[in-house]
């Protein structure tokens, strides 16, 4: 399984995402599934990836390709990010539906993005790609979009984002809303990458990486829990039944 | 939807439901999700329920015309909890083949139940009915099991739920389990029923309904708002990357 968050903020944006692939329980491996295009220097962008690993890959490779050979639609010549999601839904949808025909009924091959980034002149956006092929993006009351594991993670995300939260919050709100994952779905785990991106700052984008080691992730989780199970002691006890 | 969940504690038995039922996003109605069983003096038994509504009402239906028949095999002849649920589990499974014969693929009645409580002699037990009839009960690890809308509200539950937690707090829990819940899925809402069994008080169940506007469903739900905003507020920032 997977779990990926985008968050699209005022200040810039946030992504999130871990590291755990399986073909079933007994066939687990670590991959990255935020992939930090080599754009020009007018656009920065990043994708996120859930689904059939073999999918998602190909789709990547295909977009690598593109570029190299200087295809007239790539990454770096088309000119919105709308319009860049919609390739990357046409070449999603045709390699979904090639790995689809023939195969049997169990088998499904399907495959969620997400497109994060800014070319200069636009706004920063977030679009989720389905394997249908279309897309939608953030608004103003739902900053975030999830692909994969998202349900565990997402009233952590409710509670505290809004478009005015800072970059550094909603980095921290992340990877609350993932540890809350990691703890009921096994197959969601580290290394854990998040990255921040600063709005109209093209060629910096902050890449952290936490190992299921890593000493902050470790803060972050205790501080969390502890202060969390403060709260509970602190909650009103139940009123007798009227 | 629905959300429906039951922690089985050393001191006895906590329940939780919502009382949302919809056909359709535009047919939204109020159905308790509780059925507080009129057995005989030497046992206590719920059973919660989850997924079609149709399923579910046949099942109940089935299981009281049984008693006032007086049928060898009912609630209160048969001397085991996990031989109830069986009974149950038979029912529901012949419900759901009833219904399934002869409807559309994308027509699904199947239902989910849980059946808790105690027979006199026997420990309090909680145990989840699945659509094909087999049942699992809560271990010493995990005192807990829910039906329907499950995942928003499970991190709650798995941080601060053991066997040892107390009855008031298991209550708590579930409601802010419930809580959670509501706030990321519109199709799970009031009132919520909570009912606390105390272990071998047969007789004596305390049961509570909160609507939408009860003032400690408010207390419970602005208190664990605003401190986890406090909580939030103390995490540390994220390092630089390295």
């Amino acid at each position: 399984m997977t779990y990926c968050v985008a968050i699209c903020l005022d200040e810039g944006i946030v992504l999130a995402a871990d590291s755990r692939t399986h073909a079933g329980i007994d066939q687990v491996s670590t991959y990255s599934k935020m992939y930090r295009c080599a754009t020009a220097d007018d656009r920065s962008l990043v994708i996120l990836m859930a689904g059939n690993l073999a999918t998602t890959q190909s789709v990547i490779d295909r977009v690598e390709r593109d570029l190299r050979e200087d295809k007239n639609r790539n990454i770096n010549s088309i000119n919105y990010l709308s319009d860049i999601a919609d390739y990357l839904g046409d070449i999603l949808k045709a390699r979904i539906g090639r790995h689809s025909s023939g195969a049997p009924s169990h088998f499904s091959p399907d495959a969620s993005l997400i497109l994060a980034g800014q070319i200069w002149g636009e706004l920063p956006q977030a679009l989720l790609i389905y394997p249908e092929g279309n897309h939608i993006s953030t608004s103003r009351e739902t900053p975030y979009l999830q692909i994969g594991e998202s349900k565990y993670g997402k009233p952590v995300l409710d509670r505290f984002l809004s478009r005015k939260t800072s970059l550094a919050d909603a980095a921290t709100c992340a990877l609350i809303s993932m540890d809350s994952t990691m703890k009921s779905n096994a197959s969601v785990g580290p290394p854990i990458e998040v990255l921040c991106y600063t709005k109209d700052h093209l060629l910096d984008k902050q890449h952290h990486v936490f190992n299921a080691d890593d000493p902050y992730l470790a803060v972050i989780r205790n501080t969390w829990e502890n202060q969390l199970h403060k709260v509970f002691s602190m909650m009103p006890p139940l009123p007798k039944p009227r």
